[in-house]
């Protein structure tokens, strides 16, 4: 037992010091690494297995609106970069750029994709000219570059994995349901899968994406008390479109701009399962997103015939369609306890000369701890109600958790000591100017508009910063 | 019917101008087309959904053979490209350079990834101490770079798409055994799902990856008698690993080098898939690769009753898991077939008035158009045994092309006659020198050799070249 302790040693409490505790997590659970290249993350097998996971549930999700995945280029010539001005202007600063093509200079310089906006339309300025081109809902899967002065694991890096989905339509109503459908899908599918509750709404003013018209998020808190934007889906309206001249003309052969829209998550969100569900022995993963869903450990594994029925046990779970895994190494059980707590695995099923004997095993849940005797050949079924209650009840602490940390503030006084006790979200009404957001993030040290959420509540008649008539409720945060 | 004349005449004739005629399948199937920046293409839904496929099918091959994916940057720093001095001979004419980053110039130049033996290395060194920590049997799908100068869809690209795996072992056998089961994945792969009959072996020294010690290809022939290098699996000894100071401890915690394997595959695979089965109606696609196995095309579907019988039909062949899409739209139905054809879809089911009044469909396969009437309570069986029949008709008939288009030399008179009449694979013997190959490939006017069998087999004593003793029989051909 003496393996198992150092082990959870090497993770600082999350109450002690909630960003060493995130950083070891990262590290003993073997998620990613920083590689030789500043900021840029190598994903690891365990780290890049739960992007796997989420990929596959996701993209299902995507195609079952109609979404069509393509491949565009990672690199963006500078004119193209340019064509639209207020997204040049947002992401000028932080883009690599390529001047040198084999051995030679090149005459325009390109940059590694921030984001593909600009490809997505030259395409579309080239191939959409009828109505019956219409719509186009594409997607990609593929990574970004934005030369990020500090970084962190999974939540802010130079490169990072995401999907990118872009679409252009006939109307401004389709393209608007295009843009809260997707937003729909990341909320069930963040919800559903990763068991995490979330804050919905549409971003203020300074809070958009360079060059939306709207922009829509999905807002998790963290058990720290801080908010992670963790997906968002933005309109643009004609303006992107229409810079790259993409017209279509009707059935009356009348010419016409496109509504577009974009909408994107990215392997933050794996920061964002690591920092709701985690605890002090390491991740724990939702049973649905998790890539390997229980470990077989055997109980002295020496004696006669342990390892034989593990093994079958094994055989019975992948037949059953679990993703299973055995740990039948020569290290201590206790070692194997901690190895798969560290790593969030969501069950471990334990089994040794006694249990065999009594013809059961004892499944332990990862999150409680919980033990369970389940008879053999009952297995199949227990472990995944078991899974099942264990997602549901993922969910449930998240929440209470969240709705624990929703308070609401009308004078700046509350605010600020409401915001820097209990930190989470702080409903408050605003009068709809940037100076106000301004004035508040410096007041209260940090809180930010999150967003301004689909049923807003009448809290006060005036915003709490300047006292002007209030044009909206916004949830505030201490953003990651 | 004007219209489907209008859609296969924009077609060449593949016996007229074949490249002209794999340049307009290309672009009527929609599966990529140039995109602004030079030399990159943009993989289209209809394309990048067979990539999708592909990754879907190897990846779950890889993964059997325990295979763990990961993603690591696409930057590369100057310095550990040149870490190894074959690999960077080999690379740098082709590499694209990253000379600044956000509003200033960098310090130390990065490439993007051109291949990433150096990154997964650079992370084992750091990594890997203890034979407990190896083998190590990473993958990553990914795009590399290459600055080409001359390019052609899916064959030869700046940026293409592939997956690259690498590993190392602690031994020279278990290293060896693991370039030849990715070997023989990759075999099994294009000749089980992509029904592409395959030469394979080794590459000799010339045609060798840079700084590999041993490159296994598989070899597919295209219908114009070209081959293509469909795949290849590395095996580097310990150079590279050594280069970056990769060691292990045993268990006396003595320490030793480990011994390192590469292996890929990329969209060009897509090319050969074209290639090798299309015709003149455009794209066939083998039906376990095929993203879209059937489409059911109503006929006179404005009489009562038709598009519900076919909607019902599409409804069933999806419950039964096939992947099925309805051409419903108001063109007239021999564009819809022309369109069906042209992508390559493995079969159409027609359904009309007639069929739904007898209680029948009528399934029509891509590659020999042949119609099989099918009581519709059977459909969804007897979809599978035509299927299912057409994937090995297609085997079939590219492996009979492929033995008709072997042939052997034993002087040089006899290789340039039958290379220049029929072109496909000759088999002749070579003495093992590099100016040989040259030479052969200079009278021949471009015979490569594309590699030494498995089996070789003992045509004459001698080189056919320079009339010395002949080392091994070669396979030669002209390469895409």
């Amino acid at each position: 037992m003496a393996k198992e302790k150092k082990l959870v040693e090497s993770i600082t409490s999350r109450e002690v010091d909630f960003a060493q505790w995130y950083t070891d997590v990262v590290r003993e659970a073997k998620l990613c690494d920083y590689s030789g290249v500043k900021g840029c993350l190598n994903y690891l097998p365990n780290g890049y297995a739960i992007w796997e996971k989420i990929q596959a549930d996701l993209d299902k999700r995507f195609k079952d609106t109609g979404v069509e995945n393509v491949y565009l280029p990672v690199l963006i010539p500078e004119a193209l970069l340019q064509k639209e001005a207020d997204h040049i202007e947002g992401f000028a600063p932080e883009v690599a750029w390529v001047t040198q093509g084999g051995l030679e200079p090149l005459q325009e310089k390109f940059c590694i994709r921030p984001t593909s906006e600009t490809l997505f339309c030259d395409v579309w300025s080239k191939t959409v000219q009828s109505y019956r081109d219409l719509p186009k809902v594409w997607n990609q899967w593929c990574s970004v570059l934005r030369w990020e002065k500090t970084t962190r694991p999974f939540l802010r890096s130079r490169e990072f994995l995401w999907q990118e989905g872009h679409t252009i339509h006939a109307t401004f109503e389709e393209a608007e349901q295009r843009t809260l459908t997707m937003r729909d899908v990341y909320r069930d599918f963040i919800q559903d899968d990763l068991a995490i509750p979330l804050v919905c709404g549409r971003k203020t003013e300074s809070e958009k994406f360079a060059g939306a018209q709207d922009t829509y998020t999905v807002e998790a808190l963290m058990h720290d008390g801080q908010a992670l934007q963790s997906a968002t889906s933005h309109f643009f309206g004609s303006s992107f479109p229409d810079a790259f001249d993409i017209k279509y003309s009707d059935k009356n052969n009348e010419l016409h701009s496109v509504y577009e829209t974009s909408w994107g998550l990215s392997t933050r969100i794996i920061g964002a399962i690591i920092m709701v569900h985690g605890d002090d022995s390491g991740l724990v993963l939702p049973p649905r997103i998790a890539p390997v869903q229980t470990k077989v450990i055997p109980i002295a594994q020496h004696k006669e015939g342990v390892l034989d029925k593990a093994g079958e046990l094994l055989d019975t779970l992948r037949a059953a369609g679990y993703a299973a895994k055995i740990d039948d190494s020569d290290k201590a059980p206790g070692w194997k306890f901690s190895e798969q707590e560290i790593q969030g695995i969501p069950t471990r099923i334990e089994i040794g000369p006694k249990d065999i004997e009594q013809g059961q095993v004892v499944v332990v849940r990862r999150d409680t701890r919980e033990k369970t005797v389940v008879a053999i050949g009952e297995i199949t079924e227990k472990l995944g109600e078991i899974l099942e209650t264990m997602q549901k009840d993922m969910f449930e602490r998240a929440k209470a958790f969240l709705d624990s940390h929703i308070d609401s503030a009308v004078t700046m006084e509350e605010m600020n000591s409401k915001f820097n006790e209990s930190r989470g979200f702080i409903k408050a009404m605003w009068c709809g100017e940037e100076a106000c957001e301004d004035e508040i993030k410096a007041q209260t040290g940090g809180a930010s508009s999150r967003c301004i959420p689909d049923e807003e509540e009448h809290l006060s008649d005036v915003c709490i910063c300047c006292g002007k008539p209030a044009k909206h409720m916004v949830y505030w945060g201490k953003a990651y």
